[in-house]
């Protein structure tokens, strides 16, 4: 909340007629297990600290070792199991993560989840987790207990193509009422560079009874898979190239491209234009089946060999790159981007492109949308500056509203309370400057919060 | 206005000390034959929408038609010809504009020219309309009555190199004493890549006795337009190249390159090469005839080839890209940027170029200067980063104050308003922050706004 | 300080704690010659005006020659001479540093250091010109005395790896207790583009007397130079290559390369090979000997040739590109970026890689750190934006507190003064906006002025 009297007035009202609204959470990647066992989670550091890489890369950069944060190591060699002690090693160096996101989300979870009021450090380590670890045996501390006490209205997970989505028939079958949505994630069977490629897309043949060996099999395949995705709810597809970069071949081409790939005769630039490619066609598919497309571009994954080769991917060694999305962009807004029933939602992790690039293309092309500020900026100072660069060229309704995109449920109402503050903030501002009228301010201070990701994402 | 009650008291002392002062509009498309001829401006659709790329790009992205805001297609195809039926569409969803300067720009020519203070919406579209039809047909809502009541003290129209500039003849054999000048933009006669580029040359070589088939003559011919256009108060040359590029052959070369690019044989790097080589020509030029030289790159025009086939140019459609001014400049900097008496003001629509290379740039090169936040960051929060992020190191006395840019008449006080408040603001920042004395903060605030524009465009 | 009331009682009660701390400066260019001699400074004019590139770069770029400021020409040329003519060249256009660094540094020194009230200008240059020239005689004006005054604990200077450190011998020799460090800048030995570099490495063989004709000897060299460095107090070395490329080659690879440009047969690709491995082979001899790596890129030095030769190097012609470091270190992070031991500080002036690159990269490799903001950024809004971009993904601890990096000896309370204002108003911000509890602001303000920097670089 802003500083200046008259400005935090405003924000709160603001504010307070949002704090309550149902949590949409489009884009995420709880697991769906959780809602369909619905059984306790395990210990405190299971659950707040070994699956969140924002926590140990921080204490990595401060020489901490990932083995006594418990992060498994591929080698199977020991690695910490006592929750105790990884919680005591977490709060002792709490103060590391002063002035991140990290911190925020984390206060808001000991507080309002677990009313923890006092400060986490080295003195407080053991009574907190004594306290969350009774907190999580009791039932209201279950997946679905605390899915309605967040007030969640519709969460999407995330499943990859080849996923038989169980966890999602079992929710479906249990009778249970909470709207848990799948996403369609198909980077393993479009990048031809992603482990165990081949093999991947021989199964999604034989899942699909399609025939993964030519073109035109392996879209029919893609198109069954999103219906089956769409069975269980799923509104959109996601997609996370390292670049923007699409293209618009024609179908022989294409057909062509798939061959050279499918043999293992494609070479690197094949490669990129097959993935480039397949944005389109996603796109394309889009239009037919009402999926809203993602794309999260601009992570060099796996930064560090070694860390890669010791405890795997997804270990907080990505790394953002600049991103061009005006050139990357426009074989597939040449193609589809002029459809008015088309959303093709971006996201960066490059905020130059905020003013620059994404805001003038999503503020002329009809298909075209800006995902919420992600990941490394998913944060305060990172949400004003989404609002700050892309609001005056793009408005507010090129927006999609806020996306948790997060595995670590707790922290969900946290994370949808910071943008609601932030947004408020920065409406709070623009009323305070006299850009705004009041008035308009509750109405958007609602659509940012709750009815822009709704109608985005077709919820 | 700053909401803080202290800064704001600073900011709207310096604000009243700026806010009468006349208009300096070194920059802009107005058309000289609203001045030449004082006809009334058209029905409010025509006067405040139709031209409005601002508006039309943002209305498009939400999905309505370019057809139903009338603006033409170019295959004849008919659009909506009622103003106000077009008025009506604009005003149901002018909520679309919250956060944008279009909002704040047009709430301004509403209230302040048409005395109309009750929001735009579907509801008043109807009465509004009507009373902006009414003052229109009123003698004083003409443009020579509104060049007066505006306060210009000097506007610049943009004319290309083979206009005849026969409104701007008009305009001084009228005796009228409104100060009307135009400016040399030789796009047509200097991009190889622009339609008729070879019959503009024949052209240029008719209106000039000179012999645009070589070299030597080209250049004959462009110092004599120059002249002309002088004789008509040109100070300044504009040019809107793609990149920054600028190059600095010999004569040979330069010759050489000539012949390539006359003779239809020149390749796209000959093309490139031209516009770069051209930029240090008019440098050289405006080295002798004093002209302004102004560089405006960085647009990806015409970026769908979709609407670009269906409306043409101009159409919401042009996007930034990444701009690099540090080696781009360099040839023409080495050939004359020591030169004191010359004058080169470098735009950008890539804000990353303020800190890291046009302030240092400004800040040390004698013939550069900074022009203010461009087209996408002509706005509150764009302008304010300008000054942010430029003058730290290049200072306020390497800029060269506000340009309106605009086609849009009725808008260009309120552009200056809006300019004039945000760099109150800042400088009300620098006072409270004690960075900057008060009595000093009145007399930036004065230069800001207008000595500033005047001296650099030697208006 | 920030105008909000609020937030500004904060930061005051903040600043107050950390207003009087010692001076960390372990990053600089003062002339260690100074302290050595201790003798009066000369006169006013040559003291704060002609060694100061901020100020002559701004002074050109108006249009005053370099020559009338005192700036030597390489041709032997006459320049003015007379400090007081310098100086009322200078106080006459003070204006122009009007939102500049320069003017708080320089408000500053005249201020605290002189007891000079009164607005610096074309009335006031005579007399406070005799009043800095009459201290300047006062023996508490000496170097030695002024050390003290500032309350520098330690200070660090740059030597070249040839330079016989006389004067920091002769320091040290006096028996006199200020603390004044050396710090290895091998750049004339590293970099084959240097001039001289082929004799330089002869001097460097015949200075360690090991055999710099092979690949092996010249690292032993380096070796020795960097014991002899330490032996001086050295605990950095600093790179100011064109780019942040690093490369990692086998032994043989790199001796073959050695070779290559030893003999005179390397290209440029070879040049910029050998500078990129050498980087990575000083941050292994730094895991030997632990100097601290600092590695200062993305400067495009001497721009202007004219200048160039007419003036030398650093004339205010050093301008920023674009610098990317997510591709650039990962050979070296490669090799050793996950050593705990190890330190590589790395500096930008492309703020674009603060939150896209930097922070991310700091925020998990443990050998990194962030240098604060730098150079053009050294300044309020500069200093501001790198908190407001790095915090979030970095955090504090991942930052090394201040650098003054300059030549102006009188400037260096300034500078750090500013610096501490400014982090402890975002300090302020972040209590005031309940991201940060108070008691935590006040551990932060005293490690961000004073602790990080004496940890980070072992002082």
């Amino acid at each position: 909340m802003p500083p200046e009297p008259g400005v935090r007035s405003i924000a709160r009202a603001l504010y307070r007629t949002v704090s309550n609204l149902p949590i949409i959470s489009p884009h995420g990647h709880t697991d769906p297990r959780w809602y369909a066992l619905d059984e306790p989670f395990p210990d405190p550091a299971q659950l707040l600290i070994v699956p969140d890489h924002y926590i140990f890369r921080m204490l990595f950069s401060q020489g901490i070792a990932l083995e006594d944060l418990g992060v498994r190591r591929l080698d199977g060699a020991e690695t910490e199991t006592d929750g105790r002690r990884i919680w005591q090693l977490f709060a002792e160096n709490y103060h590391l993560f002063r002035g991140t996101p990290t911190r925020l989300w984390m206060d808001y979870v000991l507080s309002s989840l677990f009313h923890i009021e006092e400060p986490l450090n080295a003195e407080t380590a053991d009574s907190s987790y004594d306290r969350i670890a009774e907190k999580l045996r009791q039932p209201e501390y279950r997946p679905r207990a605390l899915f309605k006490r967040f007030n969640i209205e519709a969460i999407a997970t995330t499943e990859g193509a080849l996923d038989d989505l169980r966890w999602h028939r079992m929710i479906r079958e249990s009778g249970w009422d909470g709207r848990v949505v799948t996403a369609y994630r198909p980077d393993a069977v479009v990048d031809p560079d992603f482990e165990g490629f081949s093999a991947n897309l021989d199964q999604l043949g034989e899942i699909t009874g399609e025939d993964t060996g030519t073109w035109a099999g392996y879209l029919a395949a893609h198109r069954k898979r999103r219906d089956y995705f769409k069975s269980f709810g799923a509104t959109s597809s996601d997609h996370g190239h390292a670049t923007a970069d699409t293209a618009n071949l024609s179908a022989a081409e294409a057909a062509a491209l798939f061959d050279r790939i499918r043999s293992g005769r494609g070479d690197a630039g094949d490669h990129r234009q097959f993935r480039a490619q397949m944005l389109t066609e996603m796109a394309k598919m889009s239009l037919d089946d009402g999926l809203v497309l993602q794309i999260h571009p601009g992570s060099w994954r796996n930064h560090s060999p070694s860390m890669l080769s010791r405890h795997g991917r997804d270990m907080g060694f990505d790394i953002p790159t600049r991103t061009d999305y005006v050139g990357a962009l426009k074989p597939l807004l040449d193609a589809v981007g002029l459809e008015r029933d088309l959303t093709v939602v971006v996201f960066t992790l490059d905020e130059t492109s905020y003013a620059r690039e994404l805001a003038p293309l999503a503020g002329v092309y009809p298909a075209l949308r800006l995902g919420p500020a992600w990941w490394f900026h998913d944060s305060p100072e990172g949400m004003r500056r989404f609002r700050e660069m892309t609001t005056e060229t793009a408005g507010f309704y090129n927006t999609v509203g806020f996306n948790d995109d997060t595995r670590a449920f707790p922290s969900i109402p946290a994370r949808h309370d910071i943008a609601r503050r932030v947004d408020c903030a920065f409406l709070a501002r623009l009323v305070a400057e006299h850009r705004l009228r009041e008035e308009e301010a509750f109405d958007l201070a609602r659509e940012l919060a709750y009815t822009l990701a709704k109608k985005a994402y077709r919820l």
